[in-house]
């Protein structure tokens, strides 16, 4: 598999699952990223720009409120530096730590969290090494790992469709001398649920010493449960700890690529030279802004969760389980294959979450505007049949 | 050293050069990219934004006219896509492949051509080898080799400033084993003196036999003369040519972050694993504007080489000699150290390049606006008496 495909790349798996993929020759459509990136050129090369505009975009975990004024206002009063250099960035480094508690040695930026993920595959599985995370999770650090010749122990969701960290620590043990780090996605992707914070610690404390434990908190900002904490105090602690973090999804800027980590200085070094360090600078001034603007962070995450409560207990009362979701995503048991789905969606211009194996007959729904989301359950209403409602697997 | 001094981060040189280094404690500007970062971090900490706008920026071979009206409307026209990842993006692979008569499988973008320049040096010098080149050059990729625990084999310029390409040649057959690329900058910077077309011949031809030869032609646009043709060619012919492109200078977007890579497939699929596939969309769609804008790549090429021609006129007019540029840079001599003259200028407002040893009385300029070079002049004038000419040891 190619790079990217989860979180980059949404029209990738969807194309795919839609049969795009025997529909045009291959070779000039390679330059992207592999495959994922040659599927999801196809989808585009069959979606118009203004086909692509009218669609309702709830496939791929985007910000659909789009960035908060004070953002959009910074980004474009940095353009007169758009030719530069060595231009002032607004200290983003400085205002991420002072952010977080954390010295400027403790940050990397990276071009989305996705940069960071890579590096640190590039960083700890070169020669051959294994990251060990939960399958299904955000795909990249497998593919990744795949990409250069790594390879990856993915241990299965539980019934119950949270994490067997139990599981994972043992085999961390088990397996050190092959495993290059250890990866976390918190919450997890495309569940939305989240690891707890007993469970952060155990496995904090109990792998084996020194090795690299990332924890991507993309989703971390629409979290509302006291049971999570992000792992940054562990950073702090001096513990080998990476915390990954992104613009993407609060501050909407999926596509201006900023994101970072948080880790101990000695890593931070570890992981620099395979960095880039090569951010444009519209989104660094974007990404300043965000991080000041408390309030308009408070926003989205509270329209997030008003449209996420509100659409998933339409489709529970439809008759239809939700597995209960901390992030901007939720995941909805159709009681059939999700694949032709995605496209009876796609025909009422509503693009929904590509297929996550083994979990196939979940389909992922991303949470969009008011608008976005009466579109997805008239569809969806269309598509499905009122149900009387089933046991709830996920256990609300 | 740390990456990207030469390119990114100008500040850096010039900055250490005038002592700065010694003026604030270092951890906490140890975030952005090792120690030319935080060079340059430090002497932005003593710049304000208003002091820095104030400046004639002439350090950095920056383009000081602008992105062209057609390159910033097409970015401000995808702002739309902000928070988006799989957005219609001008199909821009596609338009650099057409534009250069390659397929999409012979292209690699990358945030700048810096990125370009490390994934070489990732996907061909881990393990312990050499990258061989010229000095001085673009220094970015010996800085490189340097952090990712590789080497490099530098061969001293010329007496007149040319690269001792013959001997390049000899020394990467003598060594061929340790050397994982062969890396050239056409036109080289800091000198502006091309490698005439028959010299990129006869490396080509005369290299050990599959030695990727990396060939940076972030000038490309600027040349203006015959000896001098683009190594794309070799590309289609087959050869492990990697040649690297920048909308940096020519489209005046260095801040916003696109270069690609121009190689055949199989090359293009080593390297891709470690390329971040991670570009901002304003500047997807303002790159595939300035391909399709050739009158605005014209205006600017003309109008940074009237200035050019003009500046060192009067430099050789007032006694000084001036090493002759094929690019949006030139070298004059100082016959002092070139040092303290930096910090000269920089009192009067006007950033120049830094030190590029062993060249160490030579000045680097970059090309302005009309009325940036007007003040470099002044400022030279107030530096610099007028002098007797000596013998043009650049050989004009």
């Amino acid at each position: 598999m190619g790079k990217h495909v989860s979180r980059r790349g949404f029209m990738g798996g969807m194309a795919a699952a839609v049969g795009y993929l025997s529909t045009r020759p291959s070779a000039e459509l390679w330059a992207q990223g592999g495959p994922a990136a040659v599927a999801a050129q196809r989808a585009r090369g069959r979606m118009t720009p203004e086909q692509y505009d009218r669609m309702a975009k709830l496939a791929n975990n985007e910000n659909n409120f789009g960035p908060p004024d004070s953002v959009m206002k910074a980004m474009n009063a940095a353009w007169k530096y758009v030719g530069r250099y060595g231009y002032p960035d607004g200290d983003i480094v400085q205002v991420i730590a002072d952010h977080h508690g954390v010295k400027p040695e403790n940050i990397l930026l990276g071009a989305g969290s996705g940069e960071i993920l890579d590096v640190v595959g590039t960083t700890y599985l070169l020669g051959g090494k294994k990251a060990i995370g939960c399958d299904p999770s955000y795909g990249s650090v497998y593919q990744h790992a795949t990409a250069i010749k790594a390879d990856s122990i993915r241990v299965p969701l539980k019934a119950d469709h949270n994490l067997d960290t139990s599981k994972m620590i043992e085999l961390a043990n088990q397996r050190a001398s092959e495993i290059g780090f250890y990866y976390l996605c918190n919450p997890n992707n495309p569940t939305g649920l989240i690891v707890p914070k007993q469970e952060v610690k155990a496995i904090v404390e109990n792998l084996p010493k020194g090795m690299p434990i990332l924890i991507d908190e993309a989703y971390h900002h629409f979290v509302n449960t006291a049971d999570y904490e992000t792992a940054i105090p562990y950073v702090l602690e001096g513990r080998p700890v990476i915390v990954a973090r992104t613009f993407s999804k609060i501050a909407g800027l999926a596509a201006m690529r900023l994101g970072y980590a948080v880790a101990p200085r000695e890593i931070i070094q570890q992981m620099r030279p395979f960095a880039m360090n090569s951010i444009n600078v519209l989104v660094k001034h974007g990404g300043v802004a965000s991080i000041k603007d408390a309030a308009a962070q408070a926003d989205v995450k509270n329209k997030i969760i008003t449209q996420r409560t509100k659409t998933t207990n339409e489709l529970k009362a439809y008759g239809y389980d939700v597995i209960p979701s901390e992030t901007n995503f939720f995941m909805v048991h159709l009681g059939r294959q999700v694949q032709p789905v995605i496209e009876e969606f796609r025909q009422r211009e509503v693009l929904v979450g590509r297929p996550f194996p083994p979990m196939l007959e979940h389909l992922r729904v991303s949470i969009g505007t008011p608008e976005e989301m009466d579109r997805f359950m008239v569809a969806f209403k269309q598509i499905f049949p009122a149900k009387t409602r089933q046991t709830n697997v996920a256990g609300q």
